[in-house]
């Protein structure tokens, strides 16, 4: 069938919208009509070339909501007409990963989706005849697409898919984060670095957990006024200190805080994030996705003195048993996005939407297929 | 009073045996006439000169045993006669971190024995009239020696104390940061590298946990057979293969291990001992202590993908609370010492202790006072 969609031809160049040939479902993959998807900074990492697996031809967006069109064969838990969320870290219950209780990070689609492929090795997408990858395992930049079974979250038809497409990624791995890796508990310290999207809901999901004093930092301080909206209690931005902001932080709250989390990719300040964590308990969660090859460092003694160094991939949320929960949890209002939705778009206009993130002027971005 | 000690005057010197003068204990402290001490890898690396908190002249020694012969002013826990083991990790039951239920690290007297000094900013030590500092609260190469009130652990005056001695630094941390730090349980596999008293001491702990494989790693092989008296399972000497040893230990396991503990402080091996670590969930307990401003590094990718980056002081044990328990658990044969001690000798031949030690030909030499 014929989608239109927005295919990145190459790195760094902007997407062209077109009519790509999408190919049916074959064995354990669903065919989905995506009505609305964010655009996340992620997107603009793998279009800029800086992922070292970032792969092109391929039509980005991982963070959509839609309805079943069709299903592959043995497609048992999705049906046509179910309302959906694609997955970019599927759960497929029977991996060792899926089975330990331990962590969401299942590999049942995961080395072909790191090559921009559905499980067989092929893509379903092509152009003229030429193939396109997928991405992410959800390629949300088409109208049609295709996706792994084990990558379907099937979520409450009622819900507002402009508004739970961005539980698709940024706000469910921000809120995820707090709750299932650093585990925040009430009257806890927080610092959040960087304050888009992700940061934004780390800051909601810290004042869920009934933290004590939630620290919003960023080198934009329009942040500041949703942060503070979200529930944040002290305001830093970096420019206006002429020390590290970790030093500053250890200052404030006398020993450094409970909890802080990166929400940038910025390896510097996964540095400063580690630093301001308390002696003796603190940690530090990296959220945020640094370029190829780089690194982080600190003193071993930071560690040796009791702070702790971690990371989070999708909040640590099992999609399918718990994204649905989670739409739930937006639909009565326990979780709030339509704060996150500052600009919403036609497709035709997407790089409009890439620029208003570059230029710090959106926090997300929904396209409307529809 | 006069005493034996061994004095390190400057940095890289040998150790020299002189008669210091020792002052009386003031409020809140106790003298101890140490009976037994042994000599360990921290006391050498401040003796090098590469310690940034290192100050000379200075008694070192951190690992001993002894009894109080007199205390000060206001002090209740202990009495002439007791047994005891001093602790370079104070607790005094009352710092916000003793309090906080998460840590060891008490600060009572943590900047006065930064600084080799006792609480009240002063010394107790002098020779020819000149002050000589303390080192780590302990200062166990001088046969009396005064340390605070809150860095005495009172033990059976039952135990021998030619083993117990090591129970005040080496064999505890390992021991400890297995069940305190990292939490190891029944069937987790577990890589440790470096097979000095801390690795052995770990691979101990590791048994007790009924950990599953234990991996353990040395660049010399003659370590090996110990390692394996104390319940290693598997063992690799780095030298033996052309990549990097944390690929061999993925592949030998799959996808890493449960728990990998660095006791070397050597922060190339602090990054191997964090890459061999599970996919999704393995954690990497940093224990060595690193040369001054040196650094850790590793792609932030890897705590992304579930692993978590420790560290561990004094094995997270509270030592008035908990060291007590671990000597009559080595009394009960429930912790091994008797294996750690492969040589015995006279204070007047401690720099012998250090060339054993440097040359790997010993684990733990216990110098005798009497």
């Amino acid at each position: 069938m014929k989608s239109r969609a927005a295919v990145a031809f190459g790195p760094g160049e902007p997407l062209k919208i077109v009519e790509v040939d999408v190919e049916p479902p074959k064995k354990g993959e669903v065919l989905i009509k995506i009505s609305h998807t964010g655009v996340c900074h992620t997107d603009a990492f793998t279009l800029s070339g800086s992922d070292p697996e970032g792969v092109f031809p391929v039509i980005l967006g991982h963070e959509g909501a839609g309805v079943v069109v069709e299903v592959g064969e043995g497609v048992t838990s999705v049906k046509a007409g179910d309302h959906v969320i694609p997955l970019y870290t599927a759960e497929c219950g029977e991996c060792l990963f899926c089975k330990s209780g331990k962590t969401n990070l299942c590999v049942a689609v995961r080395e072909t989706q790191g090559k921009g492929l559905m499980p067989d090795g092929t893509t379903r997408f092509s152009y003229n005849g030429q193939p396109i990858y997928h991405y992410m395992g959800c390629s949300t930049f088409s109208e049609y697409t295709v996706v792994a079974e084990v990558s379907l979250a099937k979520i409450n038809p009622e819900a507002n898919p402009e508004h739970v497409c961005l539980l698709g990624c940024g706000v469910t791995t921000g809120i995820g984060a707090v709750h299932n890796t650093a585990k925040v508990q009430e009257g806890d310290s927080v610092a959040v670095f960087g304050l888009g999207g992700i940061g934004l809901a780390v800051i909601q999901g810290a004042r869920q957990a009934k933290a004590g004093r939630i620290i919003a930092i960023d080198t934009n301080p329009e942040k500041f006024v949703l942060a503070k909206e979200f529930g944040a209690t002290d305001f830093l931005n970096p420019q206006d200190f002429d020390k590290p902001i970790q030093n500053v932080i250890v200052e404030m709250t006398g020993w450094g805080v409970d909890h802080s989390f990166e929400c940038i990719g910025n390896v510097n300040v996964m540095r400063s994030a580690l630093e301001c964590a308390h002696r003796g308990w603190g940690q530090s969660v990296i959220i945020g996705v640094a370029g190829a090859g780089q690194e982080i460092s600190t003193r071993p003694f930071q560690l040796v003195t009791g702070r702790k160094w971690l990371g989070s991939a999708f909040g640590g949320v099992k999609g399918r048993s718990q994204l649905p929960d989670m739409v739930e949890d937006a639909m009565q209002g326990k979780i709030q996005l339509k704060p996150f939705v500052t600009h919403t778009m036609d497709l035709e206009k997407i790089n409009e939407a890439f620029d208003l993130m570059h230029e710090g002027k959106s926090i997300r971005t929904v396209i409307h297929y529809t």
